[in-house]
C-alpha cells in the first residue's frame, strides 16, 4: 500500500515501478461516481451504483471503502487483489491513511508505504507548479497533507522522493518488495522441506 | 547478521556485497586462537590471551561469544561494531545460529538472514567438491548443518543462494540492507521534522 501527500509524486514513482517489469499488478477501485468520458469499466475503475457498492461492503467484498467529498464512495475490492495475488503479482493499492488502516485490518501482512517529499514546503511549490488545481484546492491539500504527515508513524516504510529522483525512489520501493518475498513466513515450505532433507542426519547424531 | 550453512556460499556472497560499494564493513572477531602465518592483527583478527579474552567477556564487551571445539574462543567486539555503525557503515557480521541469537538479544534491531543452497543435498556436493576436507570433516560439517536447519525459523530472511548465482544473492542481500534503512523506525527524525512543519497548517484548519 502506497501511501503519500498530494504533490509527493506518488503517481510518477508507482508508474516507474510498473514499467520495471510485469510482475506488478495495480489494484482498480469500485466507485459510486459517475463514469468520465474516456473512463472505462474494469480498467480505471468498477463503476458500480450506490445500492451495489453497499451491499459489496456489507458482505465483507470491499477491503476498505469510504466516502469522498460527502457525495461518491471508493473502495478496495478483495476478490480484485486476491485474485491478483493467487497469479503471484506483487499488487500495488494507492490509497490514503484512513484505507491503508483499514486494509491493514483485514489483510495483516500487507505492507504500508509513505512517500514524502524532502521538506513539507517542497509540496506547495510542487503543487502550484503542475499548474492543475486552483488556489483554493491548494489551500484544501495542503490542509489534508498536515493531517496526513501525523498517520507517518503507522507506516513500515518511509521514502523520500527528492526532485528529480523519482526513478531512485522506484528502485527503493523495488527493493523494499525484494526483501518481503526473502520474509522467513514467506518462505516456510522451503524451509520445512530443507528441515526434511536433512532429518536423517540428525537422527544419526543422536 | 549471516549464517548459513557450511557450503552455502556465505563467503562468495559476502564478498560480492562488498565489493559493490563502501558503506558496508565486515566484523572483526576477536579469538584465543594462535595468530597463523598471513595473519594480522585487527585485520583477520584481534588477537589476545584466554585472560584477556574472559574479561572482555565478563564486562559486556563482546557482543556474543563462544568456545569452538572446546579449545579457542571467538567473539564480536561490541566497540568495533558501534564505531563502525556510527561512521554509518552497514555492518557485516558472519556468524553462526548459537552467535545470531546472542547477538539480536543485545542488539535488537539487528537484521538475521540465513543463506541456504536449493537442497540440502547440494551441500555435500559443493563441500566434496571443492576438495579442502577431508570426507570425516565434510561429515561433521553436514551434521552441524542438519543442527543449524532447525534455527532457519528464527531468522528475519532467508536467501537461496542458486548453483553460479551468487551474485543474484548478493543483489537480493542489498535489497534487504536498502529496505532496512527506509524503516519508519529509522526515519523518525524525519518524520518528527515533517510534522512540525506541517502543524501551522493543521491549527489554522482546527
Amino acid at each position: 500500500m502506497i501511501s503519500g501527500f498530494s504533490g509527493a509524486g506518488k503517481g510518477t514513482v508507482i508508474g516507474k515501478l510498473l514499467q520495471k517489469n510485469d510482475h506488478y499488478a495495480l489494484s482498480i477501485s469500485v466507485t459510486t461516481r459517475k463514469m468520465r468520458e474516456g473512463e472505462e469499466e474494469g480498467k480505471h475503475y468498477f463503476f458500480r451504483d450506490e445500492e451495489t457498492f453497499l451491499k459489496l461492503a456489507n458482505e465483507g467484498k470491499l477491503l476498505e471503502y469510504n466516502l469522498y467529498g460527502g457525495k461518491n464512495y471508493y473502495g478496495t475490492p478483495r476478490e480484485y487483489v486476491q485474485e491478483r495475488l493467487c497469479e503471484g503479482k506483487d499488487v500495488i493499492l494507492e490509497i490514503d491513511p484512513n484505507g491503508a488502516r483499514q486494509v491493514k485490518k483485514n489483510m495483516p501482512e500487507a505492507v504500508l508505504i509513505f512517500i514524502t517529499p524532502p521538506h513539507f514546503d517542497d509540496l506547495e511549490k510542487r503543487l502550484t507548479g503542475r499548474n492543475t488545481e486552483t488556489p483554493e484546492q491548494i489551500a484544501q491539500r495542503l490542509k489534508i497533507a498536515a493531517r496526513e504527515a501525523l498517520a507517518m508513524p503507522e507506516y513500515d516504510h518511509i521514502l523520500v522522493n527528492r526532485e528529480g529522483a523519482s526513478q531512485d525512489c522506484a528502485d527503493q520501493l523495488e527493493a523494499i518488495v525484494q526483501a518481503e518475498h526473502l520474509r522467513t513466513e514467506k518462505q516456510q515450505e522451503h524451509i520445512n522441506a530443507l528441515i526434511e532433507q536433512s532429518a536423517p542426519l540428525r537422527e544419526e547424531h543422536a
